[in-house]
């Protein structure tokens, strides 16, 4: 549960760190989608290696989550955390800034200033994310955390309905078909002996779990929306506004929930390596999330998402002698094929 | 496993009945695919009539086998119902042969008399069936029942394999995809907390359940490739010869099997209701079989019968009991959307 609230709190944006920056080469900080058109190809490529990256970097998270558990149980604060995740992405996205003024020098595009026009928009994924966050806590009263864990693929549906209502972008039939069997696909895989129980949720249970879904797909079509608006505005400008809402709410969350804990015991109390890569790996993910919400899409995002969770599931095999389950091989089956169908489904349109 | 016996051996074929006549009225006994041009529209008609009926009749079948189940065991002779399913079904063929005799005269095509080249290919599916249903006794050697009939669901993908390659016709890429997630969405839907045993079955266990499959597949395209090598033949016709080999193999069957046990305690002994309704609608399902090979292809029958496993399963909720598991709607949201697929893929060639 400490780990969803890092998870959940992170996906309102991104920056463009050095890190991913590095994977294309100095090129890449140059083609910040400002005047210089960028070619096909180029868009194409830097697509793929944001898109990767988010692969690569949620599969990771949820493997130090897997080691975090078997070493013991949280001990740190994690409000800390989530607000030492939003500075960190708030350093890197000005530390990218920084290089890019060196370079190009500080254009209408790039500069940090912003109107309250622009920003005024910025809070509102953190506040969704906010709502579901506090909702998380009742469902529970309904459902158990592995019921919750099959429910949480709604959000696939959520995502694939809002980004079609507000972003109003057209899915073909086909990719239509491929998003429900990217639904069933993930549900399936993550069938265990107990995943019945969720049939047994009440009324109120299904309610919040769907309005939990809408609020969660609500904020990541919202953000795509916030930062496709202006095309050509520099992504680390609107990651520094976005993440300086979310270092805001987080130190409000610390205020109210761990202000004592934190006095008491200090900010870093229960801090581990494993806490310490978590933390960055946050950092990064939200970032990977940011850049592909520019780059590319929410469906993307779902795509990438839902293929690292099949990732950890092997990865497990062989870090941690995990058993992998006949429902596993069919759920993967189907969520391979679905991804086939959506890029089939695109060239038919 | 007397059920399989039954119904994998009337796979074979199937004739025109009364009964499935009757559906379309007199006008359908008259359409026999001969001189006269039939039009577009009523083709597809009469390939909907017979899907729908086979889908029922594959359905009814699986409820009769719990129905029977739940009065307790087989007490009658396998080999005795399987030689009286093959029976009435040349009994029917006649019967249907003798009504179009007397509207159309006898002609070319509806004439009983044949050469040995159109006969000699009709007993190599009950071959390659008798083959399959030896290799079962063996196979459970290495599989437990429930093992085996998930690994039924191979003959899906040996059906589509052999399909092309056999028949030569093609499948679009998104109907290979969709053919896939047949697969999976049927396994899907039978999974329960026992079928990740499958997953320990050694090697010679998997060799014989792909063996197997390849079969049954090559026995149900080979029909299809016989019925529609002379597409002006009266199918009545090619049912009769089909099923005269039905039941000299099966008069066999009784021979060496159950030749003690007919002779002692006679031919109909612990036949019931159930018996005699599971005879008539095997023979009923044979005849339908016989009319999707002649009237659509082996892939509408792959799909007819996975359709019916759904379908079987909703039913028992209602007259059995039955507890549909999440598995199950995952499976069943995974095959409708094959279907829809298989369509879609179909439109867009």
């Amino acid at each position: 549960m400490e780990y969803r609230k890092i998870k959940d709190e992170d996906n309102d944006g991104g920056t463009v760190s050095d890190d991913i920056e590095n994977l294309r080469g100095k090129g890449f900080s140059g083609a910040s989608v400002s005047n210089v058109p960028v070619r096909e190809q180029s868009k194409w490529k830097r697509k793929t290696v944001v898109t990767l990256a988010l692969t690569f970097l949620t599969s990771s998270q949820a493997i130090l989550i897997v080691w975090s558990k078997r070493a013991g149980k949280y001990e740190y604060s994690v409000t800390t955390a989530n607000f030492l995740v939003e500075t960190l992405k708030c350093a890197l996205s000005l530390a990218a800034l920084a290089r890019i003024w060196k370079t190009e020098g500080v254009t209408e595009d790039n500069r940090l200033r912003t109107t309250l026009d622009e920003v005024i928009v910025y809070p509102i994924p953190a506040v969704l994310y906010l709502v579901k966050n506090l909702l998380q806590y009742y469902i529970f009263a309904y459902v158990d955390a592995p019921g919750y864990q099959i429910l949480k693929n709604l959000n696939i549906i959520s995502t694939g309905v809002l980004y079609r209502i507000i972003l109003k972008k057209k899915l073909s039939e086909i990719q239509w078909a491929a998003f429900i069997l990217l639904c069933a696909g993930c549900t399936t895989a993550q069938l265990n002996s107990r995943s019945d129980h969720v049939l047994q949720t009440p009324l109120q249970g299904w309610i919040m779990a769907i309005v939990m879904a809408l609020l969660s797909g609500f904020a990541g079509v919202y953000t795509e929306a916030i930062i496709k608006k202006r095309p050509s505005r520099n992504i680390n400008v609107q990651n520094f506004w976005l993440y300086i809402f979310g270092m805001a709410f987080n130190a409000g969350a610390i205020l109210i929930q761990d202000f004592d804990a934190v006095v008491d015991k200090g900010f870093f109390h229960g801090y581990s390596v494993i806490t310490t890569l978590m933390i960055l790996n946050h950092a990064l993910s939200g970032i990977a999330v940011s850049m592909v919400m520019k780059y590319a899409d929410n469906i993307v995002k779902v795509y990438s998402t839902s293929v690292a969770m099949l990732l950890t599931a092997v990865v497990s095999v062989f870090l941690f002698g995990f058993q992998l389950t006949l429902a596993f091989f069919l759920g993967a089956t189907v969520v391979s094929v679905s991804v086939y169908l959506h890029s089939a489904g695109k060239l038919q349109r």
